[in-house]
């Protein structure tokens, strides 16, 4: 038995081949890279079964991810995130079977924390001392954190207005910080000169090839957690769309190793804000890539991405699964993450809010069944996000006063 | 088999007992009551080995937990935290065997999740309809979300001056929040009245008897994750002390089960600040209670608690197990949360810290040796406690600006 199966890096639109013992980052042509498994060697080798009684944490599918000595493997026991029906808000929305993945429980509190320890592991694997990149918050905390557990140095740009929280995750870390006066695109020039003339590690969304092998761990789950049985619908709020390429190459992996049935894929949904919806466009316009969003805006900023990398293979993802892409208002979004904490108990992201915004329209179009098996992606915690709740309300007291009711 | 093989309530001070199908709060002598199972049954028919391939959160245990409907279990999956052996820091500390008990990866990000959970799920299965509570911010989060969950109204009173994050969670969980102009014993007085003058059910530490098995779990868990291998030293940060409590619990339990072996306990180790350290004093001066801690302060403040009242159950857990208790100071806390992200990427709460820095110290004065395997409990994540991280030294680049290292 060997502990990683990788076998090589392919381009999914050239298909150019590139050996994965060595630093990749893009394609000649452009395209992000994807990382190719020997699967009919695992699947002589292993069983579903024999994951299932393994540590809880996404390294329990080591075989399937790209790093192939143990001992470079940078974890903070991350992933097997929580998994719960949701009876009450499922009857208001009239899906039974409505479910959350929650990714906000999990180190560093965010979905990117997957990424970041599959992409952390595999750079130490490969040598690397040094990493650099640009980021809206979330991503440049999780790759600082697990860096800094890894030795290596990390060089993180992010725009003076990203959340505040983020900046201190990185700093805590001992990362190498550095704030823009300007936004993302700004923060990558930065990065992209840096890398160019130093010959350091760019770990860019999609630059490096190994995120997406982290992010893929959430199919994994999912599938492990609903005991293999495919559901019907899976949602995701989609802004560069790691995630949903991720999940999607899961799935794949998943029907070749026969853990799960071939007959039909759950449909994939993309969920946008309306501020900013360029995957949505393309899907509505039947095209295979999307257009720069002009002016884009919306209280989720992990989606608000006015043109993705990867905006074609999403677009494979929901056209291969008949799936679909929806935009939800920013009242809506907001209503539902209200729901989602007064009904189950969970304070989620604007994010993650999204998707229960966008299963509630899917069902009044009859688009989602009342019986189908549904499952809501949330990408964060809430407790990052403070300035989504008001306060205005509250009532001050004395310490003599009395409560009535 | 049952779900719970729950028997009654007992004092642990003059050995009243209660039956636990009613609601129950302090004994009729003042003291908290605990719960007590039928170990023998549970003993005859549940091995630790079927827990192990049980869903990864704390109602694994269910038959040693309270609730004796499964209906009745509020769960967001809450346990089976994260658990990480920390070479880095081990090495700097000298402890080769060092782990982290991550409890800030857990929802509403801090242990006191695990007492809402089982305390709320109870209050449900006893048919409270409104429970009331003081709370310095993360108790009250918790609480409120998870009977947001429950369908009960949550009645939360925090000082003015508790943290804005866990004022949101409440308040997000369309939870029944007052903040007071005053200390949380101004909290407390409020809710006294409450609870007395409209028979709501008080949730205030201790005087609901189920929050410790809720914390318990964190005993359990840590045993599991060691394969039922009884480590040499735990740390536990301690305020009102209910997690040292409850894992003390947990290990007699578990001895008496025969699931771990009966030779020896874990020394259990209460840490404190040099600003609010009555169990240590009580300790050093071979008291079995503490005294009142006048003008208490420390930047944790999740352990400023001048006067538990479960002392003596904590002062009982550190002498019967040869542990102690120890004070550290605020620029050893600050460094070890320091230390941990750095070098194990961990972005723990100043309580978590002080077990860092307190297993430092007890290492250069031998009490700890450099083989012993030493557990600390990290009990929040950073990420609540933004105030602890400065940013001051943060460069900000101009968009033509360059990167040169």
């Amino acid at each position: 038995m060997s502990f990683s199966y990788v076998s090589h890096l392919e381009c999914p639109k050239c298909q150019e081949v590139y050996p994965e013992h060595e630093v990749q980052q893009l394609c000649q042509c452009g395209s992000p890279l994807l990382v190719r498994y020997n699967l009919n060697e695992i699947k002589a080798n292993l069983k579903k079964e024999d994951v299932t009684t393994r540590k809880g944490n996404l390294w329990r599918y080591h075989e399937i991810l790209p790093v192939k000595q143990e001992e470079n493997v940078v974890s903070l026991d991350e992933g097997m995130t929580p998994f719960v029906h949701m009876k009450e808000l499922g009857k208001k929305m009239d899906i039974k079977n409505l479910y959350i993945k929650d990714e906000g429980i999990i180190p560093t509190g965010s979905f990117k924390t997957r990424g970041a320890s599959v992409g952390v592991s595999k750079a130490k694997e490969l040598g690397v001392k040094q990493l650099a990149m640009p980021t809206n918050g979330n991503a440049g905390a999780a790759w600082a954190l697990y860096a800094a557990k890894a030795g290596i140095k990390a060089t993180i740009v992010m725009p003076e207005d990203a959340p505040t929280i983020t900046r201190k995750e990185v700093a805590i870390s001992g990362g190498d910080l550095h704030l823009v006066n300007g936004l993302i695109s700004d923060a990558g020039k930065i990065v992209g000169k840096l890398v160019k003339e130093k010959g350091i590690y760019d770990a860019s969304t999609l630059k490096e090839p190994y995120r997406i092998e982290g992010k893929k761990t959430m199919g994994y789950e999912i599938l492990e957690q609903l005991n293999w049985e495919i559901p019907d619908v899976i949602l995701y709020p989609t802004g560069g769309g790691v995630g949903l390429i991720g999940i999607y190459k899961a799935l794949l992996e998943l029907r070749e190793l026969g853990w799960i049935s071939s007959e039909k894929l759950p449909r994939l949904v993309a969920v946008q804000a309306e501020g900013c919806a360029p995957i949505v466009k393309a899907w509505q316009e039947g095209k295979t890539e999307s257009e720069f969003w002009e002016n884009s805006e919306t209280s989720a900023f992990g989606i608000n991405v006015p043109k993705a990398l990867g905006d074609f293979l999403v677009l494979e993802a929901i056209y291969q699964t008949d799936g679909c892409a929806v935009a939800v208002s920013e009242a809506d979004l907001s209503q539902a993450q209200k729901d989602v904490a007064e009904l189950e108990g969970n304070f989620i992201c604007p994010e993650g809010a999204a998707t229960f915004a966008a299963a509630r329209t899917l069902r009044e179009q009859n688009w989602i069944n009342a019986d189908d098996k549904v499952i809501c992606l949330n990408t964060g915690q809430g407790i990052k996000y403070p300035e989504s709740v008001d306060l205005s309300n509250v009532p001050l007291l004395q310490p003599e006063d009395v409560i009535t009711g």
